[in-house]
């Protein structure tokens, strides 16, 4: 348990000011109250325009301008990567030369072992100023014009210190997802990217793989025709962003393929049991199932632990 | 193409007056202001009283019971069978013996190859009587009291006729479907249940086999702590009733095994791709994947091709 000092911050530097930089920096003012500078970089001037013109961020930096990057490094608090997991490591050797002391840095993607070793890798002997995160939110619109002061409210962040982390830093971060409402815990990034394997990316390659079979079939239009509300609910997330998933996949590689193993063993055994028309066997299967969902659902409203409370 | 005489009846029979059976009466009563009798039939007989003191049906018979079961179809024009498919046999064993000429009995079950063998074996000769049907409708909740007037309106119902059927006998089922505002169609029985194996049938196996793979690992519980918007989609139908989903997977379980297949084999594909860290094929197969389920739910809006144009 981690008492958490109430969040304020003088500066902080978001890079890519998109959905979720975008719905962080509406949170902490919005919501929170706070008056601290939020800085925005970009690659391209037009999503940080953008987020200017919206109020989002005060000021809006290029990634390519030495100067303004420096400038908007100068005397930050706390730093948020928000682009792509494959950014991870590029981005920070173009920060690297312009972070200072104080500064702590924290990302949000949705893989945390890949991240680390991107860390490790870019900072060398200064990654304990960077603490791995992952705000488990979003949208199914990206962009800052999707931007919500109250995405986070409720919504578990993920955090993975590392053994070099000053425990102030790892606080720090804690309190400022806490200002924006977020439920916020610590893992390993082993147990994390376990974790996210079985419940968000193994999903997504599931729901993918059952329209990929459907449009390999010689009657796809016929299916996609009587095709109802359990399909639309079951293949929703087959209309992600193939990018991001593509990333993910690749990123998570070993944990998701474990997983995928895993499932696929329990398929096999589901199998078997179809082709023997074993229906009680069929059937407390899918009634541990039932249970195991609807009590799921009950606890929605509550939610899990809390490794750092709010005060 | 069938063109459609406006639908009319003076007595419909409906065994087992639940969320289905329910339905159609109500529909036919309150939606296309239909005044003949509906008689309700049922194994217990608290539901079919139920249904008796919500208006939904005029008189009430327990199948149990000879005399009432023979007044019940005395002068019937149409039966409808709303029980679970397994009861197709016997419930038409039953009905055989007060089977009058000039009714038309027909189903609402989730398989047609079962339930046309189960038909044969009943009926016989007069197997030409019994047209098979599917709505394709449903609702979380179940039972008479959650029967809607609207349940089926823009919904697809099946029919698979038989050879021996008149066509008449499939037109006014076709007609009685679309006087409760549904869109009707006809398939052949192996064509119905392989397109509802790949759709409906095999995506509920899956879901309720990513449950279970999670309630086997060691980290249920924090798996379960994590899971967010994209597992409660996809996991929706896995608290689906487990004596439905049983009974369909033995039902259908050859076109059911035969989509199970073809989806395993795409599932194989992805992990090569995921082993090799192939984003490329991966990008690709989830791009065609976000098209076709994107383009499916645009045209929800419209709905599949019509063989009972309504008049």
């Amino acid at each position: 348990m981690f008492p958490v000092a109430p969040f304020t911050f003088n500066k902080l530097v978001i890079f890519g000011v998109g959905l979720i930089g975008g719905s962080l920096a509406r949170a902490l003012r919005e919501r929170a109250s706070l008056s601290g500078e939020v800085a925005g970089v970009g690659r391209s001037p037009k999503s940080v325009e953008r987020a200017l013109e919206l109020g989002v961020i005060d000021s809006a930096a290029s990634l390519d301008d030495d100067r303004a990057l420096a400038a908007a490094l100068r005397g930050a608090d706390v730093v948020l990567l928000a682009a792509p997991v494959a950014q991870t490591q590029p981005l920070l050797e173009r920060i690297a030369p312009f972070l200072e002391a104080q500064t702590i840095v924290t990302d949000a993607g949705s893989t945390k072992s890949d991240v680390v070793a991107a860390a490790r890798a870019a900072l060398g002997g200064r990654v304990a100023q960077f603490v791995p995160g992952h705000p488990i939110a979003g949208r199914e619109s990206s962009g800052v014009d999707a931007a919500l002061p109250d995405l986070y409210v409720k919504r578990n962040v993920v955090l993975c210190p590392l053994a070099e982390n000053p425990p102030q830093a790892v606080e720090r971060v804690a309190a400022m997802w806490q200002a924006a409402g977020a439920i916020v815990s610590r893992m390993n990034e082993e147990q994390h990217d376990r974790v996210l394997a079985s419940v968000s990316h193994l999903p997504h390659v599931l729901s993918f793989a059952l329209v990929e079979q459907i449009l390999e079939s010689p009657d796809a239009a016929l299916k996609f025709s009587f095709a109802a509300g359990g399909f639309r609910d079951f293949t929703r997330i087959a209309a992600s962003s193939p990018e991001m998933w593509r990333d993910v996949c690749v990123a998570n590689r070993a944990a998701l393929l474990a997983e995928l193993d895993a499932y696929t063993a329990v398929l096999a055994r589901f199998r078997a049991a179809i082709d023997a028309s074993d229906g009680a066997a069929l059937e407390e299967a899918f009634a541990r199932s039932r249970v195991a969902r609807t009590e799921w659902q009950e606890r929605g409203a509550k939610k899990p632990a809390d490794d750092f409370p709010a005060k």
